[in-house]
């Protein structure tokens, strides 16, 4: 661990930036990030985060500007941001990891574009063919990570099978458990159900032995039970369902409030039992679980929900340090390393 | 609409059939299905189902029994119940649809099973490629469909359309609405997102004029929004979004009961605030939503969870009952019969 973390940040990236991003480092400075020896590159125009920073003392003590005169908007193209993107605060975040003034880059601007420009400055890590992205999804007791939930639409076994690897040093990273279990998203569990690739995926989790704890497959309903810790899918599978539960938890949360607002008498004992329902809704909170990770490039990546405020902004920086304060990137190499032997012996077997 | 609808049943599928079947029937002759003109015919064992009618005044004058020897077992994989299913109640339940006898069949037996025999026996109506499933959907007000939830793992465009109307005429038989709003399940919302065969569909769906009321893309998070009423997607992406809703809906009550079981305060109070509580249960009760539909066969197979109790087997006989009384299957015929002549007309510009 050195003895400063630097963290690069794309200040103007997100709905509501810079100022849900300064706010977001203040809060994570007075929280999470108290006590701890982190500072930060804020990429962004010099007079609005000045501006901002009079506001926030303790950002201010431990950031430096990077002036940019320009942004990549909330819908621009990957291809566009990749033409044209030079020069700003998203570019030049990542570009901070790539010169290794800073350990880990956190935006909360355009996904696509902040994918394109990290994979071209950063590249694919050695032995990954494309990047992932890994997202925290809560369960009744801690969180499991879903990946991919967006960056490859068509994934073949040998991706999988990476973001099995990926997902699991993830994991360990942030939740410091030794073996987390690893299962592979399917619409059944028994073994001849899914598509060829899935059952492709699922042969080679079973038969290589590069020292995951793999425990086959695992059905939509079962991500939110909690046995499985890492769960693996393809990007359009994974983005749909991340987005299908935010979408139901959202409908249910809305039917517990039409419940409880139904006439004088749950009004009134809703609004006793504040304390309870202040629980639930900390629990079932979205800022929670903020901080999209990006993984396979050499670097580490953090995308922050574009819409969130400056706690979940706070909660994607405190995902982002405790990344950079872990073994991460060692490890994954290392289960990498296990996965691509283990594949060669089995070739090398075939062909014989 | 004929004078009296009547109701093919497997009596013997279902986690505790024929028990939860023959209380289903009760139920709904008290409730949805009072003075409606509905008969029963019940599929399986006499004795059992005998006993169970003396307990159920209302089913017994509404049932006729037909005698089988054998059921097909909850965890038959689909090709020996094709093989071995002859007989079973199962399988009699479907060919009373084939022979005339009864307008529609339902079973809360293994799907996949019950899949494999109907095509069987049903065979595909004309133009369509494969049947689907469709699922109710709860939303804030009403409920949506999607489809297809697991019949097809790999569709492609051609197959989708057919959903599109599919799906259509279902929503429009089941709510009584003219022009339902139809979707495409998708990661994003913009022309570029998503895979080849999504693109295609979409493409397709925008450009041929069958009568749809068809609105582009969704994605995950919109199916529970209201905005749209039929949402279509392949099998595998539309079992793991519905699987993942209700897994998800089950983690937040989780978190609800929890919260409001937190100190003696709060279990005191919610316990005066029972009634809003129970309101809440009620909407989210899946039960209500119980009842998925083969559609695209000749005949109507609706298929209740198998793990149901009578007042969920009791909504999957209500669906039935409405299907059966609705204009469902000439409208699915119009509209298919439009939908492949506007793909004619489209082809065969495009060999000119």
């Amino acid at each position: 661990m050195p003895d400063t973390l630097m963290l690069s940040i794309d200040a103007m990236g997100g709905d509501d930036a810079p100022d849900i991003v300064i706010r977001g480092v203040e809060y994570f400075l007075s929280h999470a990030g108290k006590n701890r020896k982190i500072r930060f590159l804020l990429h962004g125009d010099e007079a609005q985060i000045e501006a901002l920073l009079a506001k926030a003392p303790l950002a201010k003590q431990r950031s430096e500007i990077i002036h940019t005169e320009t942004v990549v908007a909330m819908d621009a193209k990957p291809s566009h941001a990749l033409r044209r993107g030079k020069g700003t605060s998203m570019w030049n975040a990542i570009a901070s990891i790539k010169t290794g003034q800073a350990r880990i880059a956190v935006s909360a601007g355009n996904t696509g574009a902040l994918m394109a420009i990290s994979k071209l400055q950063l590249r694919m890590k050695e032995g990954v063919q494309r990047p992932a992205i890994a997202a925290i999804w809560p369960r009744p007791v801690g969180n499991a990570i879903v990946l991919d939930v967006g960056a490859n639409i068509d994934c073949d076994e040998t991706q999988l099978c990476e973001f099995a690897v990926l997902g699991e040093a993830y994991f360990r990273a942030l939740y410091q458990k030794e073996n987390p279990t690893v299962g592979l998203l399917n619409i059944g569990t028994e073994e001849l159900k899914g598509n060829a690739t899935v059952r492709a995926t699922h042969e080679r989790l079973n038969t290589l032995d590069f020292g995951l704890d793999y425990q086959g497959y695992v059905e939509g309903g079962d991500i939110s039970v909690g046995d499985i810790d890492v769960i693996v899918t393809d990007g359009f599978t994974g983005n749909i369902a991340l987005k299908t539960a935010e979408g139901t938890a959202k409908l249910v949360g809305g039917f517990v409030k039409e419940a409880l607002a139904g006439n004088w008498l749950s009004r009134m004992l809703s609004s006793l039992n504040a304390v309870a329902l202040l629980k639930m809704k900390k629990r079932m909170d979205p800022r929670n679980v903020n901080g999209g990770v990006f993984l396979g490039l050499n670097g580490i990546v953090v995308k922050s929900h574009g819409g969130t405020d400056h706690i979940g902004y706070a909660n994607a920086l405190n995902v982002a340090a405790n990344l950079a304060e872990s073994n991460f990137e060692a490890e994954i190499e290392k289960t990498l390393a296990a996965l691509h032997d283990a594949e060669l012996d089995l070739e090398m077997t075939a062909e014989i």
